[in-house]
């Protein structure tokens, strides 16, 4: 068995009753007390063990098995996951220190850093990519996309050549308007179909959310790691970043959160990724998502969310979104994207962008007009149908059989000491090497035998994920594969000075 | 007749001979002395009878086709055209008064001024829209569009499954890459396919090559009168218009501007639409353009080029961009779209940002990462085919009959003193009332009665054209069509106590 790291546990006492017990049972996993496969305590006998309520134990059950280390057969019970075995968690972070922007990471130009990695990645002809996060175009139902496209144009064969008039909806597809009004509606939100504001990807979403509540100078809190796209927004539109730690398994730090608020008087907006967060795979519990809402209404912030990801979710339960608890204030700014659920090809998305709207769909006539209606008339269709759900479905579990597969992998093949995240679905896994580890040298290294990686450094401003890599799952995991992670292990234990692993 | 006017003269010395006389000319239209229909002058009794060269006896001939005023008859001579006869012509700019900012103009929030328009004539129903200039979806060929989508995902049907690797091209495709390249070296401009960006529509590539070459703060100098989506783009980026008087004939003062980089220290950019100025339709005489290229680069500023309209251009002779004349300091950032001229709902454009290219790509990457492939594909595929230069011809003809006739109609119906530009080419005509007249007043009113117009003040922060209005051309001129210039042309006589013309 390989890394005998217990679960960090730096704010255990700070955790509900639920998540302490599942730390205990982690901890059992990994010392090989609980072994793979093996049948859990039944409910009733974690209620007399343990003396605590029905609730308790059910909510650590669910916990666990939203993260990965439990399984349910349904009559039968909960028993121990394969993939489990002798993989340690990520780390908790520390929490112990006031969190304070790091005065020369603000304009360090990550832009720079990241053009560059990107502009190297470029340059070398690199088979296996495992640091880009896009589904390959074999995983979405592209049959399904060129009809609906092809019926379209016979329907409306003018679609193509009529500019939509700005007067009309500003550009935004009443169908289009219609249909994320609905999905919304069926997640929490109460959007009215006029409010739905259709953009290009995701990216364009959040730099629209971003101009409108913030100016040069302000300050926007991120989660820490947290995509890269993000700083780049940040940084184009010369707004301060301050990165607040992230647990992997409850997202955000509320209290951090708190008290840079009550320090940075210019912290203007809050960007979140509360479904399967993006490195981390994090999916926020409920009670932080409404605690996280309640306190950037009382800072008087904006709290801009990407759902994109909440589609992923393998858990049955229906995702809600923060914006399910923006009843009032409309402080909660929404953006979603089908690139990696439905059609990287399409670039579409939309937003809603609350309170600030109004200034959102002015900067967005200002800055790029309108979004084509073909690509908004397929979203609307294809979204929610039949075919489309069974896709879906299908895409969620090759993606979940491979983040296990690369998971075993990395338990194979990848230095003593490395931790793990297992997030509830999604496109990726987040690695924690040793410290003593450098991802922007193994970067190089593994470009040298044509192995793009995403190394640690692309995700923050600070400099504090050296030794972290994110891992993309989006690949079938065949013989190329595994000699891959293969060799980027062995070049790693050579890093640290450990023996390499057959 | 009407409009006894003569063509302004306010800097007659300072122009060009061959422009000197073609003023005489015009006002001899004007005037009656010159008659719809009759012959001018041959060369050689041009050059007699002025004692100038063959060269300028050309030129002024060829401007005053250009500008409208006369028609080609091949084998025969140039002919007074009907259009002409008692139309006189805007105004030339006031250049006596130096260029200064003016400083309650910058940020008086023309974005809120235009967004009131806009939102009220969305509420109020009307059934001629004689606003907007994009033209209807039947004049674009709409088949020809539709059957080559249908074929592309044919032949690649994993188009809009597929994400473009940002790692290639940074989601530029090659085929459109090598597309535009080839197309603007036909008009002179040398870029390598690498180096064409492409983005939705011209916003955002306006608003990209601004956000990369000025900060907020700094200023950025606009044709004046302008399209009002750039002060949208402007101000939303935090930027200071600085407005330089654009005369009709030749379009941006060149010497204001030299005047305004000597006294603006903080004018970093230019932007000009060289052919067809959007709403006056100039086109720029070549010389300007080289002038205008050389004083850019010798202030060290970045000079924007909108060439969506060159297409549109009715001449034989080959447009040549301001890129053109950009051979050594990649100071000209060229920007062009395909919405009005080939179709209106793909929303596709491309750029090429010089010596700021990266940077360029660097916003947006961070701002809306890439644009959909699909739309690249398609233009590729359709500009310079057959098809299109056919459909393009059959375009610009019904966009000239209707120019004409709605100028005709204006010239029967509008209050006497009313000047109009005569572009070469375009989708719209720039009218100029006696100063009396409110074109806001004129809106309201026109509303009620289910007309949409697009008043001047739309077209400056300066407040100077309140007693102008842009009229598109792009509607066919029917009955509809004449009843509502009729009922505006009495709404604008009765505004101005003249006699309603019948």
């Amino acid at each position: 068995m390989l890394n005998p790291v217990a679960l960090a546990r730096t704010d255990e006492a700070a955790l509900p009753l639920y998540q302490r017990l599942a730390g205990d049972y982690c901890a059992a996993m990994e010392l090989g007390t609980l072994k793979a496969g093996e049948r859990m305590p039944s409910v009733r006998e974690l209620m007399a063990r343990h003396q605590v309520s029905l609730s308790t134990a059910l909510q650590m059950l669910r916990f666990l098995e939203g993260r990965g280390h439990l399984e349910a057969r349904p009559r039968v019970g909960y028993f121990v996951r394969e993939l489990q075995t002798g993989l340690a968690l990520t780390s908790e972070p520390d929490l112990s220190q006031p969190v304070q922007p790091n005065p020369h990471a603000h304009f360090v130009g990550i832009n720079e850093h990241i053009s560059l990695l990107l502009e190297r990645g470029r340059q070398a002809p690199a088979h296996i990519d495992i640091g880009g996060c896009t589904p390959p175009a074999e995983l979405f139902d592209h049959q399904h996309l060129n009809k609906t496209v092809t019926r379209l144009l016979r329907e409306q064969p003018m679609l193509l050549a009529q500019g939509r008039s700005l007067l009309a909806n500003q550009g935004n597809h009443p169908d289009f308007q219609q249909a994320m009004a609905r999905r919304a509606l069926a997640c929490g939100i109460r959007v009215a179909p006029a409010d739905v504001l259709a953009t290009t990807g995701n990216s364009e979403a959040v730099s629209l959310a971003l101009a409108a509540v913030a100016v040069p100078g302000d300050m926007v809190a991120v989660e820490s790691p947290t995509y890269y796209g993000l700083l780049q927004v940040v940084e184009s539109l010369k707004l301060q970043t301050l990165e607040i730690p992230c647990s992997p398994r409850t997202g955000l730090s509320i209290e951090a959160l708190e008290l840079a608020f009550q320090t940075q008087p210019r912290l203007k907006a809050v960007v979140v990724v509360p479904e399967l967060q993006m490195p981390l795979g994090t999916r926020m519990p409920d009670e932080h998502k409404a605690r996280l809402v309640a306190l950037c209404a009382q800072y008087g912030a904006a709290l801009i969310e990407d759902d994109s990801y909440g589609l992923f979710v393998e858990d049955k339960q229906p995702v809600r979104p923060l914006k399910a608890w923006d009843s009032v204030s409309g402080h909660v700014i929404y953006c979603q994207a089908f690139n990696k659920s439905m059609a990287p090809g399409l670039r579409q998305g939309w937003m809603n962008g609350g309170q600030w709207h109004g200034r959102v769909q002015m900067l967005k006539f200002a800055q790029s007009r309108n979004t084509q209606t073909l690509g908004q008339l397929v979203v609307a269709e294809v979204l929610g149908s039949p075919t489309h759900l069974r896709n879906l479905q299908r895409l969620k579990a090759q993606l979940k059989s491979q983040r296990e597969a690369m998971a075993r992998l990395v338990a194979r093949y990848f230095p003593l000491g490395t931790r793990l995240s297992l997030p509830g679905g999604g496109l990726c896994l987040w690695l924690e090497f040793p410290e003593a580890m450098s991802t922007a040298s193994l970067f190089t290294e593994a470009l040298v035998h044509g192995i793009r990686i995403a190394p640690g450094s692309m995700f923050s401003n600070s400099g504090r994920y050296e030794h972290c890599m994110r891992l993309a799952c989006t690949h079938p995991v065949n013989a190329a594969m595994e000699k891959a992670i293969q060799q980027l292990g062995a070049m790693a234990c050579r890093q640290l000075g450990q023996p390499v692993r057959e």
